[in-house]
C-alpha cells in the first residue's frame, strides 16, 4: 500500500460521532449532540425564500459564483456587525464559508506549519481541534475561569504560540463567556504580540440572560479572524458561514477558499439572503434565545433535583451547552458506558481537552430536548452518578 | 506581522478568475469560463424538487446531517455507474462532497506530504494544481497525446510518484481522452507500482461523438480514487460531487472531509436527489450533450474558417474545451492583451502547465456561447491571431 500523508496517519473518527451512532436509537435521551432543535427551523419562510430565487433568479442562484461569496449577503452581514455591536465591518472583509467548520480548516491551512503552538481553550472546541489536527501543531491550552481565561496562565502561553483560538460567548463545550475586563486584557495582551488571533462566535445571537459584549476581534482587529454562521441562527443544513478578516490574511484564506471548493453554493446564499431580506430575523433570534433560555433552565433545575451536591455545573447566559464536572478521580467515559445502558448519552470532556485531561467533566446539550425529556434524561443520568459513585467508594 | 503558513506564503490567486473580471464586461465575448451554459440548467425542475423536499422533509433538509453523505444519493450514484459502466459500486465506497474541488482537496490532505512527487497531465486540470500546490509537492508531467498520455514518459515518470492525477474523458482543458488501449496500458503500469491514483471524470456523461469507455479506475480499483460531480449534468450552483474510494483511503478521507466542513449541506443533497428522482436524467444528460456537441462543431467550423492552418486544434468527442496550439515562438498572453482589447476572452495554455511551458497553447470553452457568438468570437480571435504572427514575421 502506498503511504499516507503524515498529517492523516493517525487520524482517527471523531468520538462524538461515534457516540451519536448510538443515539440513532430513538429510545435513548440523547444530550450528546450539538444540533439546533429543528422546532427553530423555519421550514415554511425557507421554502418561500427558494421558491422566490428559483423562480425569479434560477440560472444564476444554480451557476457558479465568486469565492468570496454573494454580495448582498455580505452586506447584510458587515450591517448586522452595524446593529448589534456597533462595529465597522466592510463586506470585503467578509469570507462566504462553506459552514464555520470550513473557516477553521481554511485559517488552519493559512497559519499552521506543523509543529506551530496553537493555544487553545481548556476545555476547548472539539470540531476545532480535528481542524487544526490535521495541520499538525504542538499544542498549548489555557484553563477557562468562570469569566473567560485564567489571564497569568494566558500571558505565559501566548508568548511564542502562533495562534489563539476562542469562542467567547457561550462557549462549545463549557457555556462559559468572557466578562468584559477578560476581553479587554485578553485584546490587551494579544495587541502586544505577533500572533494571529481566531475568535469564533457561533452562540452570540442566542443569549437569554445577561447583556451582549462586544467580541475580542472588535478590540483587536489586527492579525485576527472572527467566525460567524448561520447554523445556529437559520439552519446547519446550509452550511453557511463567514470570517471577517483583511488585508493579507483575507488575501490567503479567499486563495485557501479557492482550492478547497470554488465556492460556497449559490442557491444556499441566494435562500438564506432571501430569508433574511423577507423575515424579521430579530425576532426570530429572539424565539429560539426563549426556546434555548427555558430549556437550559429546565436542565439546570433537573440536575439541581438530582445530581449531588459536590458535581458542578456551569451557569450559561446563552448557546447551547452544560458543562459539569464530576468529583475529582470520577470518570465521565466510565459513566458514559453505563449511561448508555439506561439509554441516556453525553460526550465525555476528556475529547474537548489537547493534553488529556478532563476525564471527571462532561458536556450536556439542552437545545434538542424538551424540559420533560430533559428530566427523565437527567435523572437516568443522576441514577447512574449515583451508582459510578457507590462503586468507587466501595474501592 | 506573525508569519503565514509555509503552504500559502507564496499563493496566488487563479489566473483564470482575475482574466474572468474582464469577462464581467458583457460586450466581451468569453470563451475563457468554464461554465455549463445555464439554458441546460433544469431550473423549473429543481424549484418543483425543493419545494417537495421542504415540504415533506424540511426539517431533516435543514438539520446537520452525516459526513459521508445522504444514503439514497449515494446509493443513486452506485446505481449509475452499474447502469452506464458495468460498474460495481457500492454506497459505501461513495463519499459525498462539495463539489469536486473539494474531493481534490481532500484527497491531496490525505496523500501528499510536502517534497512527494506527483505526477499531472500535460497540460492538466488548473483546479487540481491549485488545490494540491497547497500542499507543496514536488511535480511530475506527462505528455498528453491525441489517445492519452505518452506511455514511455508515464512509465519514467510514474516510477516514485506518490499520486497520479488524471482526467481521462474530454480532459479540461485539452478536450482529449484516453483510448482504450490507453486506459489499459495505464492501469496496467499503475497496478505493478505503489502509488496512488486519482481519476477526475466531470464530463464522461458528456459525450457527444464516440462510445463510451470504462474508467481507469474499473481496470485498477486498488489505491485508487474517482470523482464525479453533479456541476456539469445538473448544476454547479449546488456544489455537490463525490469520491468512489474504499477501505483505509476512505477511512481517511472521511476524516479529512468531517474536519473540513463536517457535511455537505443537506438540503442541497435533497433537492438533487429528488431532481434524480422525478425526472429522466438520460435524457437531461442527452439534451445537454447535444448542445455542447453543436456548440463544438460549431466552433471547430468557426475555427477551420478563420484560423490559419499551422494552428493546431484537438477534436473532443464530449466535454466543454478546445485546445489550441500556436505556431511555436508565438505567445497565448501576448495574444490574450490584444484579445482583450478586441472583446474577446481565453484562457493561456501556461496556467495548466506545472513545468512552465505552454507559452503557444490555449483553451476555448465552447458551452457557453451559441453558435453566432462562437463565431463573431473566433473571427476576432483569428484577426488578433494574424496581427501577432505579422509582428512576428516582422521582427
Amino acid at each position: 500500500m502506498p503511504q499516507f500523508a503524515d498529517r492523516v496517519a493517525k487520524a482517527k473518527r471523531s468520538f462524538i460521532r461515534e457516540i451519536l451512532k448510538v443515539t440513532a436509537d430513538p429510545s435513548v435521551i440523547s444530550f450528546a449532540g450539538g444540533l439546533p432543535n429543528p422546532a427553530s427551523f423555519p421550514v415554511a419562510e425557507i421554502a418561500a425564500a427558494a421558491a422566490k430565487v428559483l423562480y425569479e433568479s434560477g440560472p444564476s442562484a444554480l451557476q457558479y459564483s465568486t469565492t468570496e461569496g454573494l454580495l448582498p449577503l455580505r452586506q447584510w452581514i458587515a450591517a448586522r456587525y452595524k446593529k448589534t455591536q456597533g462595529m465597522d465591518v466592510r463586506p470585503e472583509q467578509i469570507l462566504i464559508t462553506t459552514g464555520s467548520q470550513q473557516a477553521l480548516d481554511l485559517v488552519a491551512k493559512v497559519v499552521i506549519n506543523a509543529g506551530d503552538p496553537v493555544l487553545m481553550e481548556k476545555p476547548g472546541y472539539l470540531g476545532a481541534i480535528q481542524a487544526f489536527s490535521i495541520f499538525r501543531p504542538s499544542w498549548r491550552s489555557v484553563p477557562l475561569e468562570q469569566d473567560g481565561p485564567d489571564l497569568a496562565v494566558f500571558e505565559r502561553e501566548l508568548e511564542d504560540a502562533r495562534l489563539f483560538y476562542a469562542v467567547t460567548s457561550f462557549q462549545n463545550p463549557s457555556g462559559l463567556s468572557y466578562s468584559a475586563e477578560k476581553r479587554a486584557a485578553v485584546a490587551e495582551l494579544l495587541a502586544s504580540r505577533k500572533v494571529f488571533f481566531l475568535e469564533d462566535d457561533p452562540y452570540g445571537e442566542l443569549r437569554f440572560a445577561g447583556t451582549r459584549l462586544p467580541p475580542v476581534y472588535a478590540l483587536r482587529p489586527r492579525h485576527s479572524m472572527l467566525l460567524g454562521t448561520f447554523s445556529k441562527v437559520a439552519a446547519p443544513g446550509f452550511r453557511l458561514g463567514w470570517i471577517v478578516a483583511d488585508g493579507e490574511l483575507m488575501e490567503r484564506l479567499v486563495i485557501a477558499k479557492q482550492a478547497a471548493d470554488l465556492h460556497t453554493g449559490s442557491l444556499d446564499q441566494m435562500i438564506v439572503y432571501q430569508f433574511l431580506l423577507d423575515n424579521d430575523f430579530d425576532a426570530h433570534v429572539a424565539r429560539i434565545s426563549q426556546l434555548y433560555g427555558a430549556q437550559c433552565r429546565a436542565m439546570q433545575a433537573s440536575i439541581a433535583r438530582h445530581f449531588p451536591p459536590e458535581v458542578q455545573v456551569t451557569s450559561p447566559e446563552g448557546g447551547m451547552f452544560l458543562w459539569v464536572t464530576l468529583p475529582e478521580g470520577l470518570s465521565a467515559t466510565e459513566l458514559l458506558k453505563r449511561s448508555v445502558e439506561c439509554k441516556v448519552a453525553f460526550v465525555p470532556g476528556a475529547a474537548f481537552h489537547v493534553d488529556g485531561a478532563g476525564e471527571n467533566t462532561l458536556r450536556l446539550n439542552y437545545s434538542n430536548a424538551d424540559p420533560e425529556t430533559i428530566e427523565e434524561g437527567v435523572k437516568r443520568l443522576a441514577g447512574c452518578l449515583a451508582a459510578c459513585m457507590a462503586e468507587r467508594k466501595a474501592l
